[in-house]
Parts: structure tokens; sequence; C-alpha cells
């Protein structure tokens, strides 16, 4: 333990520990338009090194632009591996770069994700975007059928990105969809830092 | 920074930081059924964090049962102070104490949370399961209201927690909606940690 900190203040007195009688490790999708499913991955990580587990995180597309996560998550005195392996969201506007050098960054994620899976250094792989790249064809449905298939039992994945496939959907534990009832960008206010990203 | 671990491996060279020309401070709900709305506000703290910004987070209801998220937090190189204020979730089957001292508890919490705001020192304060304690009457729509209101025009103010009050909604700049598609727990698996706690 590296802690820091003092121990947060419980007002409660009886902390009671859930100990499940069986591990199982959990495929989680976490898909839809809204906000808050890369933030859910983070905090889901969070709560894995507060178990003392280790962590690897590829992101999907992302790479290009800075988010705070990227920081935030070196800040964690846990055995976290961060991997921004993308070139940015494909397609959208400003964003430079042909499908064929974003399929090439997304195939090469799904090769590290191979290789960190079949590690068994992990408690917890989180591919994040990976729905999209999917969906946007930098990578295919049987490749990450197959990551999901290789795991090992008691790892748990974490899936993130809109438009989840229906496939992937039926092999996972827990599937949440994040709708977006309003976002702030509607109202043409910027991306915030600490929150958007 | 305490950087304790080499620089991500990022594949792009070339990232970009955005910086808004205005900065605001956002109401963010995060609502629904689903899994992922904790983790979500957890993941935004992290975020704040790698943007060197000081959070707070006042976990309603939370306290009786230990998530690591509490442990991963303290693992954070990063001002964060963490209040889990709550004497569990009220009405749920196993939870001894009557509505009289979830209320108090609840109460505690809101005046702490006054507090926080009003001091200043944060960037983003964190209002866990707010929602929830709303809407099982553990504090009042005023209350709540009255902690958007007062908050500082820069800073962020999360809340989180199913069954969000339309007037809650109304006041936030962006609300999702976490819906369950399928969980675990319905197939009987037990709650798992790094995931479910």
């Amino acid at each position: 333990m590296h802690d820091q900190k003092p121990e947060a203040p419980l007002l409660n007195p009886e902390v009671t520990r859930l100990k499940p009688k069986k591990r199982v490790g959990l495929v989680v999708v976490i898909t839809g338009y809204g906000k808050g499913k890369t933030s859910s991955a983070v905090g889901m990580l969070v709560r894995a090194c507060g178990h003392g587990m280790r962590v690897c995180m590829i992101q999907f597309m992302k790479g290009d632009l800075y988010t705070g996560e990227w920081d935030g998550i070196r800040r964690l005195a846990c055995e976290v591996e961060l991997i921004p392996a993308g070139m940015g969201f494909c397609g959208i506007e400003g964003n430079p770069y042909p499908h064929s050098v974003h399929r090439e960054a997304a195939q090469r994620a799904i090769g590290l994700a191979e290789k960190k899976i079949d590690s068994g250094r992990f408690d917890l792989v989180i591919l994040d975007e990976v729905n999209n790249a999917l969906k946007l064809r930098l990578v295919d449905l049987d490749q990450v059928l197959n990551l999901i298939q290789r795991k090992p039992s008691l790892m748990h994945l974490i899936l993130t990105g809109r438009d989840a496939h229906p496939d992937i959907i039926q092999l996972a534990d827990t599937v949440s969809e994040v709708q977006e009832i309003k976002h702030a960008y509607r109202r043409n206010i910027e991306p915030q830092p600490g929150i958007d990203f």
C-alpha cells in the first residue's frame, strides 16, 4: 500500500466486506450515445486498483487528443498499464487520417489486447471504444469475439463505446446503455476539462 | 506531479490539447437503473485529478459496505477528499437502520456538501447517490436545488443516483440515463470485486 492520505472519515463505524463465494471474471459492456462510458470504465479501474488488482486499459481510436484520465491514471499508485493506441475518431471533422491509417492503428491495438489478455498478468482489461471501432470497421467482429472467448476465466473484461454489436451483448454478463438526456455541447458549451476530457 | 510511472506509450506522436475559450462549471447528472453511475463519477474524478483539479466526493447512503473505490481513490496522488457519509441503502433487505437514522446521516451529508461547496477549495464536487437519497426522502428537493444554485460558477458538480428529480434534470447541463440491458446478478452471479464493488 502506498497510502498517502489519512483514512477517509467513515461516519459509519461498521463496514461490511462482501466476499463472493464464487469469483467470476465478468464481461461488461458500456454502450450508448450518452456521456459516461469511458469514465465508467475508469471508475471500475479505480475500484479494481482499490482491491489490489492489476489493470490494463487499451484505448481504441483515442490517442490524438489529450484527456485528463491519462495523467489521472498515472497518479494512481497501482499496477495499471494505459495504452492510448488510436489516431482519433475516424471520420469526424478535423481528423486528418484516412480509414486505412485508423484501421492499422486499431489492428495494432487488437494485437496488443491479445498479448495482454494472454499474459495472465491482469485482473481487469479494458478495451475502451472497441465497440465504436468495430462499428467503424477498424476491427472485425471475429477479432473482438475472440478476445472475449480467450480471456482467463477470472479476468474481468470491459468493452466500451457506442453501437455495441448484438453478438457482443449476447456474450456479456452485464450491459449498460448510457442514453443522452441532454448534453452541454448542444447548447454550444465547449468540452470542459475534468468532465468532458 | 507525483509521477511514478513512465509516460504511457502514446502511439500517436501528435497530441492536441483542447483549450475551451470559455471555462464553465458544469452540472452533470448520471441517473438510471443500469450499472455505471458511481463508477462514471469516479472516472470523472480521475480525469479532474489529471488536470490538477481538487475534488470532493460525498457519498450519500454509502458507507456501510466496503467498496474498492475507497482505497482506489486513496491511492491517487491528488487533492481528493472522499466522504462516505451514509448508513447503507435505506429500505433494502438486510439494512438494519430505520428511515430516521438514514435521514439523519443524509442531512449531515447535506450540511457537509454545503460547507465543501462554499469553501471554494474544490474544482469538482460529487454528490454520489444524492438523487436516490432525494427519491427516498432522506433529503429534500429544496436542499439539493440549493446546493446546485449556490455552487461557484467555475465549479463542476456531479449528482449521481437513480430516479433523478425532473427539477434537477432541468437545472443540469449534461444528463445521462444509464439503462440496464442486462446484469450478471439476474443470473445469480454475486457482486464481484473490481467491477461491482
